[in-house]
């Protein structure tokens, strides 16, 4: 297994599968939060910027994903700006998560330390524009099994995609343990098939490259009711395939992935699962 | 995957690796009950083995285990009465769970249908006095993956017992699929890779031999804080790996594991899910 070192100005965090499940706090993200949207769009959005990074440190994140992406909002002059803020106010290194090429080289230039890129496609125009910056500025990058045909909805075509990806990689000089595959769930709520191919996309990516894998795992239980019982039983059994670094809600489903590294004998003596029992008796 | 087949007098339940996990409920034991251990002594059970095999089956339990082993209590007497009063109570298919050749053989004599027998172990004493019993009755049966020197701590070990087994079933003429697998969990807060052994057991033997694989996968937890959070993340891993009909609280677990079932393809359009879901708010 590969190790993918990220930084802070003062932090490291190692991703790697033989160690316990990194969490990439998922909630400064726009995307369904219309409260935080409109902040974004007013500007109006220091209280909810730094209330979210200091929540998530404190609920375990060991990362925290940074995405301003809302209609109508400037990413290439907000995005350095909140990550800024971010940085200023928790110490854990960050995840870079635009759509735009352009926001992320504004967000590298200011960013400290050894940062994630969220994310590259498989496609021509992603691979150009994203790859170099990636290459210049020593980051790590997240690999999505997509292209532009969408998310194929079987594995092997999924896998083309990840080795398009890796190859280019490669071929500008991006070491490969600096690449974080993200395998993409989709709701079982819509295609019943969605979670076998995420699972088994997720073994075939660790056994062919042995390369750190992300999720954002949330999305299998979309449209559905009783998400959080969903999202619970899918992290145990993704982290069991191969996945290292979820994207996820690190307060919701922190105690199902610390039972799961004890599971998985990443935890001496139960030794992390009982002390953050003892600490957080409420969540239990 | 092989199919097993129970049933009771009126009900048939198939086990089955490509159909959703049946639960075979485990509250009518009194190992760790004292309550249910000193009604067993005194002969005042009739109210608890009742309201205990009610309750298990509205809850969702497919088949219920039954086992009488107190101490102080005669169980040749005994389990054939409780299993009388079980099946005038509910009409789920049975499991007769003793360690006693002589109880199992009485059991055997008043249950109407085909039961699931818990179980044989790998040693000689337990081969010859079960098997033919299994044979006789044309039951199913519940193989230990231990034997006379205890429970290995390595796959190899286990995948012995489990040949052993399976090779004296086949020669005494009991069907391959008659014959379930309980890979044995024991606790993580004891050793830090019994999870791992376990998991690799299933997936050993469903790889080998394709036949349903059950476990008492509560153990995992035993002796450490926490256990429900514990229990709900080993039973998604574990069933994903090929265990298909556990022998749990089902109260505790179902949603858990109706959440798995959903994730691996197993639940056309979640319909299965969100009924439970609908019908049982309070416990989501």
């Amino acid at each position: 297994m590969m190790e993918t070192r990220l930084s802070s100005a003062s932090k490291e965090v190692v991703i790697s599968g033989v160690k316990q499940t990194v969490f990439i706090g998922e909630r400064i993200n726009p995307t369904g939060k219309k409260k935080l949207a409109e902040a974004l769009k007013s500007g109006d959005y220091e209280k909810i910027i730094r209330r979210e990074a200091r929540e998530q440190v404190a609920a375990g994140a060991d990362i925290l994903d940074v995405n301003v992406g809302a209609g109508g909002v400037d990413e290439v002059a907000l995005l350095p700006e909140v990550l800024k803020m971010v940085m200023d106010e928790v110490d854990v290194p960050l995840c870079i998560d635009s759509g735009n090429p352009y926001a992320i080289e504004a967000a590298l230039k200011v960013y400290k330390g050894k940062p994630l890129i969220n994310s590259v496609k498989g496609e021509e125009s992603s691979l150009q524009k994203v790859l170099p910056l990636v290459k210049e500025y020593g980051a790590a990058v997240i690999a999505l099994t997509l292209d532009d045909n969408g998310i194929p909805k079987d594995v092997d075509s999924r896998m083309k995609v990840v080795d398009k990806i890796i190859e280019r990689c490669v071929k500008i000089g991006i070491p490969v343990e600096d690449i974080i595959v993200d395998c993409l769930a989709l709701s079982v709520g819509v295609d019943n098939n969605a979670g076998l191919v995420t699972l088994e996309t997720i073994k075939k990516v660790n056994e062919k490259y042995g390369v750190n894998i992300t999720l954002g795992a949330s999305n299998i239980s979309f449209s559905l009711p009783g998400r959080e019982v969903i999202n619970n039983a899918f992290l145990p059994i993704a982290v069991a395939a191969g996945l290292t670094c979820p994207i996820v809600d690190v307060a919701k489903v922190r105690k199902s992935i610390m039972a799961t590294d004890l599971i998985l004998g990443r935890d001496k003596f139960a030794m992390r699962y009982i002390k953050y029992f003892r600490q957080n008796k409420d969540l239990f």
